[in-house]
């Protein structure tokens, strides 16, 4: 059997995470030819804005479930291991197709090709992170002493919906481009919403992360 | 009622902050034509250096600031999550209107703009972080043992001149943008200057972070 | 003797694989006029994700072995602390050989330059991980107690094959840059799935990390 | 009196030297008209590479400084806390004056002057390391025990001949910038070269860091 400690695991995701994130401010900017009027320039960059927040929800609410997850880890095998940096590499892949919203959005023929492929790229995150759940329920092993493998199903119950969501969204993505783009923003929001920390007992400690 | 442990929040935290206050580089530049006159182009940056400065110094004194409040917390709760997510949000979006700020300033018309933004960008942290105080300071089950709702209250009490200084700033650089532009720098300094690590007593160690 | 702990070397060296890994996606882009016909831009773009997966494998499977290799030390000397910066500045100028790629596969006349480039800078990083394991081995000091000199010299094995991959293909670059470059994908995604954790007996508890 | 705990001082520092010498790549490209003869454009960008290496040795130096004091260290005054932030500003900046070097010295009346501001930049990172020593060195109760002022002065004498070389190499960048650029890289190699880990005694384990 083969056995990795999660510390640098999660040392390393969260690296990924934090900078992903980061980096999606890069796909926003004021075209020079806005600085004459650049209350109007900064405005008519809405889209933009949009696609930031939606992927900073997106990217933020996948960290909060990954923190969520990891803490209930003992150590990571090497499946989890695997499917781990596949997630990253969806996850650090996400500022390519907010850059391509953020640019086509305001032009009719783009953007609804713009909101499917950014949809279909959150939709393969969300199912990365669904074989993540997964090869970790199938090894209790793994798990810290007092979580049971019903509560880590819990986690990937938690997270179905948002598979849902993402494939109805890409749908109507080739119909009302706009609708499913804030329809995004809505989910990822909703996501942030649901995940849920320790159900901490009275006096329960969490362990040093 | 949810907990979360803050060792990996703060790590999450750290990468947002120093990400955001590395990027900040990356929107300076000598334009080709100034290569022939380097050292005048060199200098004809200022307003980049100057906006460089402004955001690395708020972005470094927000990061002292969450370093002094998160080691008074035994562990977070879900608002406390969200809204430091929030908070990340808004910062790693600095770099953008930093940028602006930074190709803004030499033209007169765009400089009023750019500062306007640029000040409310800053207000806005500076808002969110004291939602994030207040909803410390709300749940005093979330302190350390020795740490008193009050000291977490001066903590608060310390970042509200720095909004109300923000406002007033935001408010001159629609009358005299550059004015503003060096009491942002000014107010970035002072809340570095200002932020206190603990008040050792002889004897005690800071707990392992 | 000097020592180094091993801790701040691997949260450094975490932060520069997260760093390069997730800057490899700024590498990416769909030019201006593509967005008629977004759907073919976007699919036009395939050398750039073929270069994108192949960096971003490569370096993950350097992360999973650094992880494994420096799981097994107790602290470092200097000669180790050297090599890995080396090893570091090596990783961290991939990004440019994998642009270099992105752009030139499409061109008949450069493809062939891209992808040689490109396979030489991965068999430096092959070759700076070999000595960094020849630097560990050499001095058994450094090694976890019940960790053998044998366990470390299997590691080493373990990435020698990959070393002659990266030879093999670097010259087949030279003829069939597209075969070469296919090739270069199936050894980063082999290192992946060769790199082993700790062959955990029962009951024992990885150390903390 | 204030105290600041140094782990994640140290996070956070790590965190801005990672990203500095990672974002460092970014400033190496070859234009798309080198393309076709990509292996001459390719070693057309010496100048690039040069700087790369020299940039990323210089931060990786002050990288492994950083880890030498601050492992020396129980805790970091206010004073500490603040100089650091001040030499992570001029370390993340180097990127700039990096770009300014690998574009110019090609050029024959640009070269000078880039060389010159490349060598002021790294002389000024020196100062404010040395700077940084000094304010550890004056308050002897921030030392882990068993750790002399004596001993941190050593190791801010070793820096000093540095801030002499770059001194010397800004001036001759004036006269011979091309003598100066392989200066600055000689002496960024001497500085890793020259810095040493814990003089372990026999059975000495290092703290954990």
């Amino acid at each position: 059997m083969n056995r990795w400690d999660t510390g640098r695991i999660e040392a390393f995701s969260d690296g990924v995470f934090a900078i992903a994130i980061t980096l999606l401010v890069l796909d926003i900017d004021v075209p020079p030819s806005a600085y004459q009027h650049l209350f109007r320039g900064f405005a008519e960059q809405w889209p933009a804005y949009l696609a930031f927040a939606t992927s900073f929800m997106t990217i933020g609410g996948i960290w909060m479930l990954h923190h969520a997850v990891f803490r209930r880890l003992r150590y990571a095998n090497t499946a989890v291991m695997r499917i781990n940096l596949l997630l990253l590499m969806t996850v650090s892949f996400l500022p390519f197709p907010t850059r391509i919203v953020a640019e086509a959005i305001e032009s009719a023929s783009a953007e609804r090709s713009a909101v499917v492929i950014y949809g279909a790229s959150v939709l393969v995150i969300s199912i990365v992170f669904g074989l993540l759940s997964y090869a970790i329920a199938r090894d209790p092993a793994l798990l810290q002493p007092g979580v049971s493998a019903r509560e880590v199903r819990a986690l990937v119950r938690a997270v179905q919906p948002n598979a849902g969501f993402y494939v109805g969204f890409t749908v109507i993505a080739g119909v009302a481009p706009r609708v499913a783009a804030f329809g995004f923003l809505a989910s990822s929001i909703a996501a942030v919403l649901r995940t849920r920390g320790d159900s901490g007992a009275p006096g329960a400690e969490p362990s040093p992360g």
